[in-house]
Formats: structure tokens, sequence, C-alpha cells
């Protein structure tokens, strides 16, 4: 590959730890330059590529080996010194603020983040302590707005869709940006990406100049794709069960659109939540939408779901199809009804803090195959047990098809065993079936897809 | 065609008009329900229709027959009462906020300047009271701004041009917005959409929430076509000789992309002005550019100005091909000079007071055959005389191209005969020809295009 | 005298002004250097001085008799150029903001306003021609804000008055602005300062930094009496007649604290138009107050206005002795009042359109001997023009006291003479009398008072 | 006394405490009602009572032997139940805003503080732990702000001064308004109002809304003194040298005003640090004024300072003499020199790190018989040094004096004994003297002030 202008420069805080004491900014130059240097590195590069389109964050990696970033400690603060730096990233030598406000973010996120862990100050024995520490990441990003109407829709679904699919959630961004609505996704391309766009555009017909676009992520994932340039507000979560509870606290509705395993996940997480005896009068609007081309893949869902959660399951959503005006309308209404619950129940606008999430779903999932093995995936539990075991299927299956670790267990192991009640078996195999014939299980553009898993009924 | 979904609604002003004497609410009712009331509502009906991407006016006024609006006097002031208006300018009942905005600017505009004549007050004797009438019609609308820096590009181009060519604008649009301009154009779809574009993003990327998308139409082009919905400013102004006055003196730099008929109009007018000898030592920078595809249409630009206005009027500006980075930072660099040269002169930095502009470019042009056929094409005059006059030519092209009255014109009485200079005819005759050949004569789909003119060299 | 320091400056415009055409750049310029400059050098003086607190604008002339100021034009539009200037009136060499402020706005209003009569667009031959002036006066200095909340209470009383009576204007003020409320007055020392003075403290504690200290007064005052250094808002009305409509088109509440003759003929100028059958169903919160020492004095005012305006007058307003709380409490429950039937008849909140106003009220009344023997004071009219013949009376009798024309009459041809009814000229006698009593009728300190009237009954 | 007029609410937090996780908020309601609940209680009354003028704090606290507040935890975050409150902390059922943020800014500062320090967070063992500690408690109060100019000028001097000084100070600080800059004080009344309320009037002048009145105080000081109402940034620190601390990090000029024994403390303090080896090169504008009846008392301490620390000591300030106007040029040009070597040096503009604290600074010095015996008190010891002991003997004179515990100490074991080198003994004699004849040593009113001290030769 041709090489690639690059740049070198120092930049200030900005939006993010601007005013830090001197002993912090020595522990975080310390653990900057130590363990998890090279997941700053990483993620630090793929911020510096926002400006990009066209480039896969590995790509990127290769294109600029002598990349470097040192955190350097003077008296007013801190401060970032650059080394052979994308270019792109620059508009005749200075920064991009966008870029320059993600970068800190990423240092704030993932470094801080470390170093609050090595201070022990986080109690990982109780499910409070877990949503805790969910909490003070997000008011240390200044995430949690007092005060703010609830308004944050959270959109869930594929990265990697058809152009259809992809101009569908730019539509439904658009209608809900129409209503003052506010944008909360996974921070990437596809689905996160295109509702942000189409509420850029209506935020502005409303002449809304507040509009949120905000941007959920963790290490493993924004290593891997560089966040969209939209987003105005980048949290970087330490793990993907800590992301997923953060979407859930403060978004105030969901909205999934079509993708693959990882959006599998994600709604199975959500219902499992949802289907806790504890949260059966929260109110939380939950809406599975896409184009008519999708209405085929919408509907295997809801047979997944019904014939595994069971009917009270789809209770919780609903299912619209080709019609971004009404799926705004009703996710509108829906966030009304949660803030009359709010208010009446005295909680948080900013923080969902009445909804129960057990430590079965706040832990993370280790995808061995020891443990992909004993997943429990039978009816003799309750459902949102089981719901919490699917879900582990699913993250293990993300894994093993897009992440370095999970991807290397398969090489050495072949694919991972599933067992479980017959019926939920055939289910599944359906439906992974599904996302392999529509190209949802991975970049499509590669060669064909081999599974990593094997069904035992 | 379909019936159109309609509301009825009652609108009250925002932006503009909040604050009206009950005499001046009086005014604008008399006005806008009498002479102008045509006007007015074909205006209101194509702002309306604003937020819908695919119709032209002309099919958007033959489907609302039934459109009505009236202006309501009340003790408060002012209230537009709207009947069987297009239903895509709402959203759950509510008019969208840039609509009501530009509606109002409309009424403000049209039926406000209609009453300032009406009560006499422009002086259009001399050049002085013209270019306060235009001064008067901006500061009225709020556009210029004590002590904000100079950073207004105008973007001229056609409306109608290749996706290279719209893709094109889009990236300069983007460069210029990440340098912090703003953007101006003629407000409508093509060349006056893709700058603004392109600036949307790159200004959320540079977190700047201020800028500007000014846009300058007169009531000819606006009922012809919607506002494209970026559009934060709306200005109507009286006549295209008024308009081309606002560019110039709200504009701190003015780039040229590909057009037809309309653009070259647009550049003759600038380049009449900039080679008025009391204008030589004014700096103002003007770009002509466009995508690879576009160099040759440019290069006879070039020449067509060399022959006709000569080499001085070729230095004013400089030729880019397929480099928005270098236009951004050349025009950048441009408005810099200009600041610097304001402010050694003293001028505002909100109207381009020293720029002399004779009274021969601010008189209403009337395309009648009699009018065409007498224009001075030869080179027995000041250079600056020579460039007023083909910009008439190109004027009255347009009108008879596109414009209702110049369309019946020529259906009456044949193509305008137009002479001249036997080099300058040939230029002429071979410039027009590569715009057909390019399809920039006219909307391309329609039929085979059938000259307006006749040269006779 | 001790020469005073001064310095030479000159100050670009700030919050009026910024963007003016040249057109009106040389209008301002020649009116303000012709006939006006006399009266717009005075003005300038006073609010040069505004930042000292211990002179009375007469010794402040005497001390500045080379105070010159001269108006330039640039292209850039208007500047000011002062030549030994009161140095107080600069910080470090540049002009304190509110300063500067004050400056523009006498020009404006002063210059602005004679150019604009020039040019002969007043239609004075009318009542609502009257009320456009004030209109458009008000809305040239930003005073009418659309949308905002109605909470503007007019403070009226005297400029010269007890400390006692000081300090009560302050709690009232104070307990004001805790509610919200914004303060109007004449702009002057005494009662038009001691309100701003409480709302000040109280608007910071309630930490409401959009206070609005709005100074209505006319040139006649103004050069009389420094403007006191809260006034945030300053607008010169051309005449006696067109502020007090100004104030009573623009408050929401009226207070009045105990003063002398001026404030008399406030009092009777407001209950002429609240007596005007076409206003009986508006509401309009007026009280009248003071501390204890001054219950004596508003009894007396009371009895006055029973006698001669009838009982219905007093229903109009409320007294509240030494109750600052109170008169806060019933204030803010009448400007609700007020808001709710502005809202119910579509009334503006920012200008009081459905008041009322007799020609009688807005046509300067000359102090001549002759006027002031014809009026008619008596009962066989209705009350409401009898409250404007008082009103004159004592308008007459404010001019004969302080102002410059009126003293020259009185040294010429002796008191005014005025007739009447007995009863009626009985309780002006002894109304006129305990004013002279408790050192009303003048700046204590001066020798003993020498009525300019003679009552004849 | 009568009984006051009280007043039940319940009120949520405003500018603190907005954001809290429910862990954080049980803690606060643990610690809250625990051992600090008695101290909270004094403050928030004394807080409550901001708006009264007249009473000094002891008098409330026994006005309101029934005022109870508790610390309320809801789902939403935090919230304080208060019964029989001051009526005059609230405006017709409403709490005052900055009272509001006072009391919030209180439960901030003292509890929250308290439950870091049980979480045991705070290296007390290191210069720089304190130092850290100071930082964060200010951060976490919003006080340092990235970015903003260096403009906090730090006000010292006595709570009980005479009219004459009193007007002096406001006249300083208005002085200091017109030039931008912002005061810092103890926020209680005297001095720690007068620079305070000179400079709201100099702000509004110069139509400067974001002024900033920072009090700094410690609960032994707050529940003495109910702060100024124009404070608008409350801070409490946890002690006396916490409190110094803070002033002098934030702060970046002094100006010492006429005060007694606990003004002898401060000018110590910083003489002592600015006297420090490794500051010698820091500026630090330090300034001792007031009006020519002080002339005699700033000479004094200056002889003080010159026969103790010595002359190099005496060049670390200015002394000016009734010319407001010139302390204040002298402080904006002396913050320029600190803005100048801050950019230089790359420190902080809202943090002093540069400045070294010896650890003698930076611990509590518990005022004791025997620690007040045992303070070096001698020449043999480095300058800083001695200032550091001096220091803590003003600091014991004040407890002595004013505060509970030195009071009841004296009470038992009768003055205190300090010894040291004879010529120091003799001038601090003679100061001390000097503060008993000119009432500086307590709050005049009171009887014959009794010494608390006996200095041995």
């Amino acid at each position: 590959m041709a090489a690639r202008k690059t740049i070198n420069a120092s930049v200030n805080p900005k939006g993010s730890l601007e005013t830090l004491s001197q002993r912090e900014v020595q522990q975080l130059r310390e653990t900057g330059s130590g363990s998890v240097y090279a997941l700053f590195r990483q993620c630090a590069l793929a911020i510096l590529n926002t400006g990009s389109h066209s480039d896969n964050a590995k790509t990127i990696l290769e294109a600029y080996p002598d990349f470097e970033i040192r955190i350097l400690q003077q008296d007013r603060g801190i401060r970032l010194e650059l080394f052979n730096a994308p270019a792109d990233a620059f508009v005749d030598g200075e920064m991009i603020a966008s870029t320059r406000e993600m970068l800190f973010s990423a240092l704030r996120d993932i470094v801080y983040t470390q170093s609050e862990l090595e201070n022990k100050r986080v109690d990982f024995g109780s499910s409070q302590g877990i949503t805790d520490y969910v909490f003070h990441l997000l008011r240390n990003a200044h995430t949690l707005r007092a005060g703010a109407e609830p308004k944050i829709v959270v959109c869930w679904g594929g990265h990697s869709i058809s152009t259809e699919e992809y101009k569908y959630t730019k539509k439904v961004g658009h209608e809900l940006g129409l209503r003052g609505l506010d944008i909360c996704t996974g921070c990437g391309p596809g689905v996160m990406k295109g509702p942000m766009k189409g509420a850029t555009i209506s935020h502005a017909k409303q002449r809304n100049v507040h509009g949120r676009y905000l941007g959920l992520t963790e290490p493993g994932i924004i290593a891997a794709e560089a966040p969209n340039p939209i987003v105005n507000e980048l949290v970087i979560l330490p793990d993907i069960e800590k992301r997923l509870e953060a979407f859930v606290r403060v978004g105030h509705g969901i909205i999934i659109f079509p993708g693959g395993a990882g959006t599998a996940e994600e709604l199975l997480y959500f219902l499992g939540i949802l289907m806790h005896p504890d949260n059966q009068n929260i109110p939380f609007p939950l809406i599975m939408t896409g184009p008519s081309s999708a209405a085929a893949y919408l509907e295997q869902l809801h047979a997944f779901i019904g014939t595994t959660l069971g009917e009270a399951a789809q209770q919780r959503y609903s299912i619209i199809i080709n019609n971004p005006d009404q799926v705004a309308r009703e996710m509108a209404e829906g966030i009304k009804a949660v803030k009359q619950f709010r208010r009446e129940h005295n909680d948080a606008f900013h923080f969902n803090w009445l909804l129960k999430i057990d430590e079965s779903f706040q832990h993370p999932f280790e995808p061995t195959h020891a443990n992909m093995a004993s997943l429990k995936l039978t009816r003799n539990q309750p459902v949102h047990e089981l719901a919490a075991n699917l879900r582990r299927a699913f993250s293990g299956i993300v894994a093993g098809n897009v992440k370095d670790k999970g991807i290397r267990l398969i090489e050495q192991h072949g694919p991972y065993e599933i067992t479980g009640d017959r019926d939920i078996m055939q289910q599944l195999d359906t439906l992974l079936q599904a996302f392999v014939d529509q190209h949802r299980m991975k970049l499509p553009g590669n060669s064909a897809y081999v599974p990593c898993y094997q069904l035992t009924k």
C-alpha cells in the first residue's frame, strides 16, 4: 500500500481533561505509556481516521505503522504529542475540533478508566456496584445532564447493511429529529450512522443546534471501526456488558433495525431485562423496523422470540414495516409515557435507576469453548435467564466471527459446540442460517461464511 | 397527478415580523391580498414544499390548486392562515421551524418590499439610491451583522449538473466549512445546494453551530424552485440585478462552478464590476473550479473571457481543476487579504461599500427583442461596458430559455437577434454551442434544445 | 470651579447604529452638526457624566465649556469624535461600555428622530399616527421584545426625596426583583434610581442576568440630569407626552412613590387614561406606596383624586403604606391578570395596543400664560377630560419651576393664573401647599420656594 | 427575642449535586445525619439567613432553635427537607435561587468532603497530596475554569471596619471591576463584602454579566457569619490552612485592606510563601492599601514586616494610600505579568501549580497553650520559617479572641505565653497594642479588650 501523508503535532485537551491535577496527569502518563498503550494507540488511530470515508480500520493500522502518541506532563496539565499521524485529521496544520474532542474522550475513557481500576475504587462484587461504575463513567464523560427532557433514542442494527436498509435508517432518523429526539448508537457505520445523518438534517430544519449524537462503544469495537464523524459525544465503555448497560440506562426508547448476530445479542439482552419480573411495569418503548425488503427478516426474528421467550416477550415491542413516520410518532408517544412514569416515580430523566439489571447481564462473558458448551439453553429456567444465556450464545458467535481472540480460539479448537432444548436449537439454527443467507454474518465481499459454531439439537 | 395530503393551519411569525405596528400589519394585509397576492402565494407554496426532495415547483403548483394563504390582523400583530397547505411542511400538526421562518421571510421580502415601494421611499434615480435600497433590504432581513469576521463565500453555478459535478461541489463546501467559511448561494438545488451540504458536515466536525447558509433569490426564481432545506437565511430580492448586487456586496469571495447561461451571466456581471477602473485595487478572490471532467468547460469559459474582455480580466480569477483543498486554501487566503483591506480602508466587513457598481449593472434589463437586438457587443467601448452588455445578452437567453415571459416572447416573435463584432459573435457562438452540447442549457431529460437566439456575425 | 480632567477620544457604535447605510450616516452627520447639535451635545455631556455621583448637570455643563462632539462618516459607518470629554467616562483610555451604549442611544434617538421628522414620515394628525410613532421609536431602540413575558413595572415619583423615602424605594425594587420583575423609570436619581438599585441586588440573588433597567426620558430632562448608571436601556422620547405614552404602552403595572408636581402630573395622566370609557375593562395594576412617613402625603393625594375625579378613579389604584413585600406581591398578581387579558384578547405582550389614549393626552401642551389661564378645570366635562386638564396644569407648574423656558416666562409675566371650580381650586391649593411644605417642589437646599402660579377660586 | 417567621420546604439541587449516584446519595445521607449533622445544620442556617442584613449568626442560631434539615434519598437523586427554616430565604414560598445554590454548595463541601475523608482517598502525608486535595475540592466546586483569563483578585482585611474604610473597599472594588477583574474574598461582611459590592456596579457598567464573586470560607467561619448575598460561588474548605492555600492557588493578585489579627495572619502566611527561595522569581502582585485614615496602620504593619522579615519581604508588596484608581491599575498590570509568566512556564491559569507551599504552611495549627508557648519566634531560622511561626502566633490569637475552642482554653489556662527574640517580641507587642487601640481586635461595641496572650521578651 502507498505511503500516506502524515503530520507531527502537539495538542491540548478540548472538552475533556482540561483541568487535571498534577498527580492525575502523572498517573495518566504512567498508565498510558504502559500496559494500555497499545490499546490507546489503536483507538487514537481509528479516531484520527474519522474524516476518511473509505477505509476500514485494519487497513489503516497497517497504513500508519510509524504512528506514535505520547502523553506529556506540563504544569498546565496534559498534552498529547503525535508522530506520523494521518494528515487527514488536520486542516492547514490544525487538528479538526471533533477529532481533538474524541481523542481526549478516548484518553479519558481508556486510560482514566484503567487508573480508576488500579486504584480499586470499583465494587464489582454487587449489581449496584457495577451500575454505579457505569454511572460514574457516563457522568465523567458529561453524558448525564440534569434536567434535560427524556429524548434519547437508541438505534441498534448492523454496521454492514444494504443500501436500501441504510437509506431507511436515514429516513427514520430524519423523522425522529423532526420531533426533537436525539440519537444514540454504537458510533460506527451502517445503522450506527444512518439515523444520525437523517437527524442532522432534520435538527437543522427545526433550528435545533443542541442535537446530541451519542456514540457508545468499547475498545474492541472502536479499534476496529473509526467512529462516524457525526458523533458529537463519544464514550468508550470498558467492555460489552458495561456498554449494553449504558445503552439501556441513558436511552429512553430503543429502535432495532436489521442486523446480524450482534443485533440479535442486543435484542436478547434488552428483552431479558424487560422480562425480569421487577421491570414488568416500567415503560420502555421498543420498536423493530425496516424497509419492505426487511419484512421477512423481522418476521424471523419475531418468530424466534415467540418460540424461545414466548408471547409475553413479544408484547414488549412493536414491529413496523416501511413507515418511518409511524416509527417516530410511536417512539415520541412512548417516550412521553417514560417521562410521565419517571416523574411519578421520582426517577432521574438522565439515568434509568429503576430498571432492574440482573448480575447475570452485567458480568463479562468469556467466549471460551467450555463456556459456550455449558450454556444452559433450556426451558426449565425463568424466561429472563434463558434470554441471558441466548444473549451469551450470540455474543460468542460475534466473537468467533470478528474478534481477534475469538477467531484464534476457533482456529485452535474448531467451532463452538452449543447445546440445548431441541426446539430452541432448531429456531436458533434457522435464524443463524437466515443471517448467513442474507450476508448479515460478516462484511459482504468476503469469501463464503464458514460458521464458527455447531448446534447440537 | 394523485391528490396530495393537505392541512389547514394558522401560524405566528418566527424570526421576522414579530413586532409590527398595527398600521404595518394593515398595510401588509392590504398589499398581500391585492396585487402581489399571486406572487406571495406561489413563493409560499414553494417554501412549504422545501421538505420534499423530488418535485419541481411547477408540478407542485399544480398539485395544490386549492392552496390559499391569508394575512390576518390581530392586536398582537400578524398571523398567517393557511388552507390546503402541503402536509409535508408539518410534523404532527406543527409547521417545521425553518419552513415557518422562510414563510415569514417571504412575507417580509415580498409584501414589505412592495409596500416600501408604494410609499416611494426608494431613490431609483441614482446608483447610491439603488445600493442603499439593497442595503436596506439586507439589513431588514438581519443579514448584515456588525462585527462578524469576513467569511461569506458565494458559490455560483448550475442548478442542474452532473452527479460528478454535484459531488465535487459538496467536497469544496466541505473544505470551506473546515476552514470556518460560510456559504451563500441562490438557494436552489445543484451548485446552490452542494456546497451547503458539504459545509454542514464540516461545520459540525469543527463544532461550529453558527454556520450560515445564506440563500439570495428573487421572485421569478423562488417561484420555480423550492429553496433547499439547508438554507438558514433566506432573502428574496426584488429582481435579478438587486440580487446580483446583494451577492457581491455581502460576499467576501466567489467560487464559480460549472453551469449554463445563468452562470455565464453571473461571471460577466462580476468581471464587469471588477474591470471598472475604480475597482482596480480592491481585492476580491474569484476562483473557477470543477472536477476533471469539467476541465474542458472551464477552459472554454476562460478562452471566451480572454477573447472578449482580455487578459486583464483573466488576471482577476484563478482556475483550479479537481482540487477542493486548494480551492478552499486559496479562498481562505484571499479572504484574509479582503479583511486586511477593509480594515485599512475603514470599510464595513458586512457590506462592500467601496466596490463601485456602475448604474448600467443596476437597472433591470428587459429582454425584449428590440433590447436584445440593440445590445452593443463591440470592442469600441470600455471593457466593463462590454461586459455589462454581454451580461445582458446571457440574461436574455436565460429568460428565453426558462422564464415565462421570455418563453412567450420567443413563441410570438421567434429567436432573439443578437449582433456584434465578428470575433465576439464567434466566441459567443462557440460557448453557447458548448453549453448546448453539454446539456447545460436546460434541465436534462427534456427534448432537444432549440436555441432562443440567433447570432449575426 | 477647578478645571476638570478631560480626554479626547474616538468611539465606534455599540448596541445601536452599528449598521447604517452611507446615506443614513450622511443624514445623521448633517442633522447632528446643524440644528440639533446643541441638544445632542448637552445630552452627550450628561451621559458622559453618568459615572460621577455628585454633580448636577448644570454644573457639569459649565465645567466642560470646551467639550465638543463630532459625527464622522467613514466607509464602515459612523464614528463619534470627542474633544475635552470628562475623563471619568473612561477607564485607562477606553470608554466605559454602558456610557458608549448610552451615547449611541442618544445619537439614535435625538438625531435619528429629527431626521425622521424632516423626512415627514410621521402622521401627527391622528391618534393612531402618534401611537405608531411612539411604537417605531421604541422598536428602533430594541425595547419591544417579541415573546418576552409581561414583567415591566414602571416606577414614578420624585427625583429629590428624603433618605427614608429613597431607602423605601430600594426595598420595593428589591422585592419586585425577587419576583422576576423588571424596572422602568425616568432614568434619573431618587425614585428613578432606588427601585433599580434594589432590583439589581435581588436579580443577582435570583441569578437573573437578564434584568432590564429601562430608562425613558426626553431631551429636556436628560439634559438636566445624568442618567443613573444602572439603566441598561436608554430611550429618549421627543417630548413629555410621547414619553408618558411610552411608559403606559410598555409598562405592565405602575407604582407611584412620593414626589412633587411632576409625579402628580404622571398620576393624573394615567388616571385620565384609565377613566376613559373604552379602558374600563382593561386591567392595569396601579399602586401608590411609601414609607410610614409618607402616609399623610399619600392620603392628601388620595383625597385630591376623590374630590376631583371621584370614587371611580380611586377604585383604579390601591394604597399600601410601608409594606414593600405586599406591594410586590400585589403587583405580581396584577401583572398575571394583565398577561391573561392580553392572551385572551390577542394583544401583544410588548405593547399595550388596546389601551385607548385620547388625542388630548398625546399633543404637547405649551405652558404659556394664555394656555394656563384658559385651562378648563371645571366639573361640567367628562372625568377623563378634567384629568387631562389637571395634568396640563401640573405640567405647566413643573415647567414654571424647573424648565428653562417656563422660568423665563414666569420672570417676564409673573405667575400663571389658574382658574376653575371653587372646590377643585381649593383642593389644588391644599395639595400644592403640602408639596411646598414638604419641600417637594424643588431640590431641597435652595432658597424658599416662590410659587410660579396663582389660583383663582 | 421575638419568634421569627418560619417555613417548611423541600428543595432539589441547583448548581451542585444534580447528578449523584444512588450510593453517593446514601453516603451523603448517612454522613449528613451523623457526625457532621450539627455542622451542616449550622452552616445551612447561616446561608438561609443570607438575605437578612442586620443580624449576626449567633443571634440567628438562637432565633431558630427548631430548625432542622434532612437529606432525602429518592431515585432521582437527592433532596433536602427543611423544617422551621427562616421565612426570609423564600419568596412567595420558593427559595431564593442563590440561597438554594449555596445550600447545596454547603452540602457538597461539608458532607461530601467528609465522605471523601472517610474513604481515605486523601494523602495528607505529602505536600503534593494536600495540594491535590485542595485542587480536587475546588474542581469539584467548579471553581477551576480551563481557559479563563487570569483575573481573580483576592481581597483580605477585617470583617468589622470603619465606615470610611468600608467605603474605600467599595471604591477599590469598583475600579477593579471597571478593568474586568473578579473578586475573591472570605465571603462575610466588611472587607469581604465591600469590594464585591463595588465591582457589582462596575461590572454592570461594563455590561459584564459573567462577573465572579468567589467566597472561600471554612466551617468555623461560615457558621459564625452569614455569607454576603453578592457571593455567586461559595466554597467551604475544611480548615484554615486549606482555605489559605485555596486563596493563593486560585488568586492572581492579592490586596490587603485594614484588618486585625486575622489579616496579619493572612499577610504573614502569604509573605512566608513568597519568601521561600523556590518562589523568588514567581510574579504575584500584592498591594496593601487603605484610605488616608488608615495610613498609620499600614505604616505599622510595614515596619513590623521590615523588622521581622526584612527588606526583601517588603519588596514583595507596594503600599498605596487613598488611591483606588492606582490600586486597580497596578493590580491589572501585575496580573498581566502573571499571565505572561504562566504562559511562558506552561502553568495553568486556573491553579498556581508552580508556587511552592512548604508543608509547615499546610498542616493545621492547633492553638493549645503548649503549641503557642513552643513557637520558635527567633532569627536563627530561614525567613520563611519565621513567617510561618509568626503566622501561627496570629492564628492562635484569633482563636483565643473569637473561636469557641480558643476562648474556652483561655478561660481554663489564662493567656497564651508567647516567647521569642527580644526585638521581635517588641514589634509584636507594638503591633498588637495598635490593633487594640484601633478596635481591630474584636467587634466594636463590646466591652474593653482583654488580651488572650502575654508576650515574654
